[in-house]
């Protein structure tokens, strides 16, 4: 049994409760937490962490979407233009995915949990990423990705989604979780997305899918013109959207769901996910650098729907959250910085968790004793600072505890 | 006589001329830029430098506004709303102003350098920074900063001012330069700002000034209301603003001029600013942590007025212009990614360059040799993807130099 201490906790609870001189009693599993004195006389015979002046306690960060197959990226995707990007991202894939192995991808991910990441959502599309992700100490939700839109391959591509699916549960255990990712309304045959929900209905699988990314995508589905008319001609000439917005989001109905992106969905669109208990992922870095605008977050029907994530090296500079959260931050400048500091932190413990059902996210009795110890360069004025001021100075934590073991 | 060579030379020049294998030869000076192949034979003599793959030169960065004084701010300071800010600032100004000393600024300069920061206007509000603008490496404006409402205390706030600046003075050489300060609308008597100002005209010195920082400026200056009333109310019962918006800009008619901010600015008064030459400096991170709002680019007259800077570490959590950059990409999400990037380097290059009156700032002939080798982690598809993935990327250059000479 330990005993840590830190001048602040962040709970990261329903309430985003505080404790000032804190302390957190664990093993595998959080036992207590609350004052550092009482729990010091409570528990006289834990072994005792102290932390350094002007340290802080909060939940491991959960990214709830990265593409780890896309890691070998930096300067040669095109970015700027999601259609462009895409048609990047088609000439360079295999260049890209030759590069993706699992030395790469543990390095990757060791990265990840070097600056805090303790658990994530992998959204896999080739499953090159499911060893690295199997050995990794962190917690992953493996998204086994289908998409494809042509009738005649329908069955080929589900069986492929199968088998990819069987080859994750066989390694299922209290670290590593199967998943379902349905690609895209723009790209995934809703024969082919209906089947693979029906296995997470009966599985109880967490489900992940892109949604309303980009204008192209919502021009698209709403009335089969733009820009991605344009992209689908080039492969059929008669292509026609595969479902409507809001009977996409329909085939996701009694499911686990993360709807990431949704920077161009509608309030109906947001209110139905939000209806169904589905959560929205939101990229800022990602939708910055594809050019596809903003997600307004007064838009959100309710802010306990709200996660945070990096997305892919496709897609972003960094997989370190503190640099997405910071990011965050910049995209909603009119927003309260105070407000935004305490959701995006709530986006990446507490609201991620529930959304991938994990056991962690928030620091309480019971929880998964993933927590971070991070220290401050200076002192703040009041205990409402902390969030804002760990968020601004952060990069890398002090120590890493997963179930209760130090990394 | 130096040639440095690169696989991409982003030139900085009003037509942003990028060069494919170019050359650069300078000595204290630009000698020429070129093709590499040209320039090899055209100077055979001169000493080689050549340079990593994937390299690119561009002209040293160039911070047209920071407040050195305040550098030992982290975590202390309160951020999200501007009054709470300056009350925060006025309550601890003792203490950051007893930490500030020449080795703690001769620090802060030396990281600003490393990050490829070549030169700076530095806001001296107390002095305090003198000596070690004048011992560091780079190019400083030094800009002297005179603020104070009371009429009664003109004369001898004026007095010093004047000691202030003749220190300064006393100190200019080709890196060095002394420069004016008025500090704000708000907190600065017209008489102490005219006489300054005619200073500044009789000696042509550059002039920097806060405009329209926040909310609570632009109701105090319009209307004599919100939140400056209460604040202006506990120094003294009857404050009434000192001038208005026009009246004020209209102070620094015949000067060389940077306005900082304004982001409350309404359009004629951007108009105002632009037609009598004088430039925009924008400081997104600031802006963001005290909750002012931000500057909506498409309201500026045209961009060559637009500069960059990342203000103190009163109101930023980094000096790294390359971490400003960043922020102004994600500051600005529907704005084309492209035409942001080029503009944030024309901002903290040509732009400042011009703003500071600095022979630097863009590679062309004759011009000071302050420019950076940076490397980009890989290849790039096009010339046009070079500036956006240097911002991205760069963190630290490689090489760095000033007046031709190796940092």
């Amino acid at each position: 049994m330990n005993l840590i201490t830190a001048d602040f906790i962040l709970t990261c609870n329903d309430n985003f409760e505080i404790i000032k001189d804190g302390a957190l009693v664990f093993e595998k599993e959080i036992l207590e937490i609350g004052e550092k004195q009482t729990l010091l006389e409570k528990y006289p015979n834990a072994k005792r962490i102290d932390s350094p002046k002007n340290s802080v306690l909060l939940p491991g960060l959960i990214n709830p979407h990265v593409h780890l197959e896309f890691s070998a990226n930096t300067t040669t995707l095109h970015y700027g233009d999601f259609i462009s990007w895409l048609n990047s991202v088609i000439g360079l894939r295999d260049d890209l995915l030759e590069k993706c192995n699992d030395a790469l991808i543990l390095d990757t991910l060791q990265a990840m949990l070097q600056t805090g990441t303790t658990s994530l959502g992998a959204i896999s599309s080739f499953g090159k990423d499911l060893q690295a992700c199997k050995k990794t100490p962190q917690r992953v939700v493996f998204f086994c990705e289908i998409l494809g839109s042509r009738p005649d391959s329908v069955d080929i591509l589900f069986e492929d989604f199968k088998s990819k699916l069987r080859h994750a549960q066989e390694l299922e255990d209290e670290r590593f979780f199967a998943a379902v990712s349905i690609h895209s309304p723009y790209s995934t045959h809703p024969i082919l997305a209906k089947n693979a929900l029906d296995i997470a209905r009966k599985e109880n699988y967490v489900v992940s899918t892109h949604f309303m990314e980009s204008v192209a995508e919502r021009e698209w589905l709403d009335s089969a013109k733009g820009d991605f008319y344009n992209f689908f001609s080039n492969f059929a000439p008669n292509a026609r959207p595969l479902s409507n917005a809001m009977e996409y989001i329909e085939l996701f109905a009694n499911t686990h769901v993360l709807f990431t992106h949704c920077v161009q969905a509608k309030d109906e669109e947001l209110k139905a996910i939000s209806n169904m208990g589905g959560h929205i992922t939101h990229c800022p870095v990602s939708n910055r650098l594809l050019g596809v605008g903003k997600l307004e977050l007064k838009n959100l029907p309710n802010k306990e729907i709200f996660t945070l994530a990096t997305d892919g090296l496709s897609s972003n500079i960094s997989l370190n959250l503190w640099d997405e959260i910071r990011a965050f931050l910049f995209t909603h400048p009119k927003e309260s910085l105070q407000s935004l500091a305490k959701l995006a932190l709530q986006g990446v413990t507490k609201n991620a968790a529930k959304a991938l059902k994990l056991e962690c996210g928030v620091l309480s009795e019971g929880k998964n004793a993933d927590f971070l110890l991070c220290t401050l360069p200076d002192k703040v004025a009041t205990s409402e600072d902390v969030a804002l001021q760990l968020i601004l100075h952060v990069k890398t934590p002090e120590q890493i505890y997963i179930a209760g073991e130090k990394i």
